[in-house]
């Protein structure tokens, strides 16, 4: 079913605000099925907000609506809507109850203000507020059905859960989509080389750069929901056959910091870094998520070249004469590190982050990967593009996709090329 | 001049990402004295999207859409325009020799979907994208001047700044804004600490949590530019005097670390960390900024205990006796690192940041932060509420106001209690 979002208020038209209830109302109805074109936010303003709400209800099948509904002056959205039915409002006397039960628990009188929220248009079915004073409502404008809630965000989402929700069912078709996540390949020849697959497994191919990985998605709608999700998951293998295990890193909520974690726990390894450009960055991925403490060891960031020395034991005449940006002060922080906190796996950054630093033969993007195990330590040149932050997390992307692919059995050639410039 | 923006995306229609880009460009378009009436987000499908740049064109004066500007199948922006326009897309050889020149430094040939970015509708002024490969463009539809840019927020950012913003102009009335950041206070109770200053000052506070911090806008306007400036910055100097600089941490593109980056800076001092329960955070935070060489020496991410002995000399018989999230144990590890990285200041995390892990004695958000000088070593003990992120990103907060207020001679009585449980 086709169906439209709409927020009000000025706060966010101005900016003021990011706006989460319409990205929220957009996925609850998409996992429903249903088929949302157009996520809108208006300013407050009468005329403007009754042209957007005779447009989409022509346009859409089911409209769902909120904000405006509160106790102040620029809370118009029921005389919007009485004025787009062209029906009178009504005080509902059952909610004007309600609300002053309500307010009376909270120790206040109700004003004029309070009691004009009962003010519903003629004819509206009601759906009362469990969580706050205002009510919400639904009408049918012009063959569309529309459900109006309060702005609230907890207010909103327990009403859409308990009342509007069900009212509003399933879709009767199946949608079944796959994310896969990606890194090393740019956009476009990712895109190249799934080309095909759309017409082949008839789904829609999505992509979306969530810097620096990429979001693949795979989306198959069917009359049958266990069609939809045989043929995403079918056309999601051929993504990842076509892609590589060495480009493709996980799937749906997993990220790459999370699939290391459960690699190494997996396996019973622990890991321990040394990072200098990457400034911490790396070890703020692999603790953020619970249960870090399975497998990370810990860190050294060391920033200042007497840091490398001091607790990496990075030996001071490979710093004079390579300099902290070369194959062999990668190779000592990654053995350092492993040693100092006896972990199996080693993995270390140095690199210039930018945007100052660079010279002719050590450009900014310029990072040494290295990484020491039992059998060996490997180290990855690498010149990665971008601003600061991002030479910095493409950095610890491609460090941890080399211990995945490590723990992965994986060869460096799968893929490596394509890491070293993405 | 009466504004809309539109940014494009199945992934914004279906909820799979709140959007950021169109209430930043609301803020930016709002900032210069635009009137935005909407803000809207539609999917990726050709005749929704033409009926919705038509529209948007016919009801307003100025639109600024962003997205489906880049190389893959789903990009259909240029597409949508040309058919509105009624003219073909012409390919734009200095575009395509820049996207070629751009892919070719970073190793990579130009294929046919790159090329087909520099596809524009005939007629359209261009504008190069510094940042990535995909070009902007203007194009005048129905007396509305539109302007396209490409989805990716830093793209689009900087686009907007360098070339469209000059493009686009002010309204004729004036209108400015201060931003103010404000570390320690709640929501409401920062709001009737400011109540009053908005009929005193003739300006509007707007509140916005930018976690963990709380963005204060002070927007004021008037027939005269120098006028609303004038009241903007005198009521952003009562909501400075009022919430004290204990709390109020600065303004404007400021962030809590470049402010401690640059107090440090401008007393010639060095800082060294020692994290635990952030894992790498508080780094992080300092060293994603140009010039963090000039006062970060390192840290030690000491996530195992091992860790806090070999390398900050956390004596074992502390770590056994009151256990690494104590007051002793963060002690000894800014001590540790200030010793070993031989800085100015040595600061310390040690806690639980949870989902697991807690106890009655020690709960989930309990975090001992420790601050070493060469006069002293002070410990705070907080008690941080939210989500594992949020723990984290609350004591790196805490943390780093500590250090800012010792820089800044600021006591501890101006603002810690709040700072305690914010």
């Amino acid at each position: 079913m086709k169906a439209a979002v709409l927020c009000t208020g000025t706060e966010l038209t101005r900016g003021e605000l990011v706006d989460t209830n319409g990205p929220w109302l957009a996925a609850a109805l998409t996992q429903k099925g249903h088929d949302v074109v157009e996520v809108v936010s208006v300013a407050d303003d009468l005329s403007w907000m009754s042209n957007t709400v005779r447009r989409l209800a022509k346009a859409s099948e089911l409209m769902v609506v909120c904000g405006g509904l509160g106790p102040t002056t620029d809370d118009i959205t029921r005389s919007v809507v009485a004025e787009v039915l062209g029906v009178p409002l009504v005080r509902d006397q059952d909610q004007v109850d309600t609300i002053a039960r309500r307010l009376a628990a909270r120790g206040r009188d109700m004003t004029e203000s309070n009691a004009r929220q009962a003010d519903l248009p003629q004819g509206a079915d009601v759906f009362p507020n469990a969580q706050g004073t205002a009510p919400g409502f639904a009408v049918t404008l012009d063959g569309c059905r529309a459900y109006f809630m309060p702005g609230v965000p907890s207010e909103m989402r327990y009403m859409f859960h308990t009342l509007v929700a069900p009212a509003v069912g399933a879709a009767s078709r199946g949608m079944a989509q796959v994310v896969l996540h990606a890194w090393g390949g740019a956009e476009s020849a990712v895109c190249d080389r799934l080309a095909g697959i759309e017409s082949a497994y008839d789904v829609t191919l999505g992509y979306r750069a969530h810097m620096p990985s990429l979001e693949i998605k795979v989306l198959a709608t069917a009359a049958e929901q266990a069609e939809a999700e045989g043929r995403a998951r079918s056309a999601a293998n051929e993504v990842r056959r076509r892609l590589g295990a060495g480009v493709v890193f996980g799937e749906g909520g997993q990220r790459l910091a999370t699939v290391v974690g459960s690699e190494l726990t997996a396996r019973g390894q622990s890991i321990a870094l040394a990072e200098s450009c990457t400034g911490g960055l790396v070890s703020r991925l692999l603790t953020e998520h619970a249960g870090a403490s399975r497998y990370f060891l810990g860190a050294v960031v060391s920033y200042a070249n007497s840091a490398k020395e001091t607790l990496l034991s990075v030996p001071g005449c490979d710093l004079e004469r390579w300099g902290a940006v070369s194959e062999p002060v990668a190779r000592a922080m990654a053995e350092g590190t492993r040693k100092v906190h006896g972990s199996d796996v080693g993995l270390s950054f140095t690199g210039i982050a930018g945007p100052e630093g660079g010279s002719g033969e050590k450009p900014v993007g310029l990072v040494y990967i290295g990484m020491a195990t039992a059998e060996a330590t490997v180290v990855e040149k690498h010149l990665l593009f971008g601003s600061r932050p991002e030479v910095q997390m493409r950095a610890a992307f491609a460090g941890l996709n080399l211990v995945r692919k490590h723990l992965l059995g994986i060869g460096l050639e799968d893929g490596s090329e394509r890491e070293h410039s993405p």
